[in-house]
């Protein structure tokens, strides 16, 4: 028998897409990743899947405030004053979590109103405007995709799959990973369950975050510090599908560590 | 001023080291590689990042133990009885534990005698020999890494970085990603802080676990059913660095989750 499309070893790319320039409330992300491909002269093909960082997207959708309009909670100041941080900052990590998981030495774990378990519920100063301004996550970054997808198909006639991403930290492992916040038009997951190895062992648990290893590519495409906020990923032949990133989100009673 | 090199956007590629066959105890991993790039026709290059999946590593390091000489204990009979499991496979994960993190609902989280924490202490039997046998950690990832590095300078004189990895599950997220246990000839991070964005905001916790994705983009490029275990990763520009994996492991003081 052939092997499976999704088994094979293949050459894969991540080819950074530059020259993009500021997106402004308003603005189409397809429209400004076309426009950058163009100028950089690369023609999106059949395959090609299209990472892009999350703060374009929330940039793009208004997801900004302005700090200095932020009041923050008096507990909000405590916490900033003892740990030397912005209580500005602190007080919109707080406002965007449906819960605080671990809140200690300065660090908040938050659950965001999404699921997504992370630092500060993804609330970043960082590549928006010098600080004047906090980046929020997009409200429902799988629609979000969804609409970079329907854009790019619009005006090329080409259905890619795009990742939208951010960069969260892990327990018991030091530095960040890019992980996908939304996804439209592949799987988020690569399930060898109940297949069998080359020695014919039938695998039990190996259920592969894809998604999540394509946005850790992409980063290390992109950097960040270097204005390129999405790239092409070219090669991974990914499965169709329609879950979005929820379903990464493991449910609590699945985890172990809430 | 020139942007660092570490700052730059660029083209990657993975490209994966197909047909090597089975590795033996006692095998070089070093020239099971370099036999089977000559095959592939695929010179390396300076700049090329080598990442080898620890299982080939672990079997040349006879780091595997065959389950019919395991005597599992009561405590782990029962366990494995109660959720399904094969007792000398439990029985193997607790014996190769420093510590226990979680064991609920047959999932059982533990801290390596390295100090990773993953599931089953990374014992693992799909991949090996069809069920019989188990392969367990390599005993020094990092000192397996400069083997191998070392080995591929004396044949070749390229000096690669070489990442070895396993696939880890997370909490929070569903699916497992590679991960780095063992590092040689680069620095496992990327590191922004204090740098400036292009809007002059100082960066304060980026620090990016560039190791860990370049595991994350080597485990798309191989698959786990293509018999293709390790991969060449072209075009990241890493820093040279000493540190080891075990600069990854997060200490417990600084950890939230232990």
């Amino acid at each position: 028998m052939m092997a499976r499309r999704h088994d094979k070893a293949t050459e894969l790319r991540a080819i950074p897409i530059t020259g993009m320039g500021e997106v402004l409330p308003g603005d189409s992300v397809a429209d400004t990743i076309l426009a950058a491909l163009r100028r950089q002269k690369l023609k999106l093909m059949p395959g090609d899947i299209v990472v892009v960082t999350h703060k374009i997207v929330s940039k793009a959708e208004a997801r900004t405030v302005m700090l200095d309009r932020v009041q923050p909670s008096p507990a909000s100041r405590r916490w900033a004053a003892r740990y030397r941080l912005d209580a500005r900052l602190v007080h919109l990590a707080v406002q965007q979590a449906k819960r605080v998981v671990r809140r200690r030495r300065g660090v908040i774990i938050t659950e965001t109103a999404h699921g997504f378990v992370c630092a500060n519920s993804g609330v970043d100063a960082s590549n928006v405007d010098g600080g004047r301004s906090a980046v929020l996550l997009p409200a429902d970054p799988d629609r979000s995709a969804r609409e970079i997808r329907l854009g790019i198909r619009k005006k090329t006639g080409i259905s890619v799959p795009v990742l939208i991403t951010d960069s969260f930290g892990r327990p018991w492992r030091e530095g960040l990973c890019e992980v996908t916040i939304g996804v439209a038009g592949m799987k988020p997951f690569r399930d060898f369950r109940g297949r069998r190895d080359p020695h014919g062992y039938r695998l039990r648990a190996s259920v592969e975050a894809v998604a999540d290893e394509l946005a850790c590519m992409a980063g290390l495409a992109c950097g960040k510090l270097s204005r390129s906020p999405a790239c092409v990923i070219r090669g991974f032949p990914c499965e169709p599908g329609r879950e979005g990133a929820r379903s990464i989100i493991r449910p609590g009673k699945r985890d172990l560590f809430r």
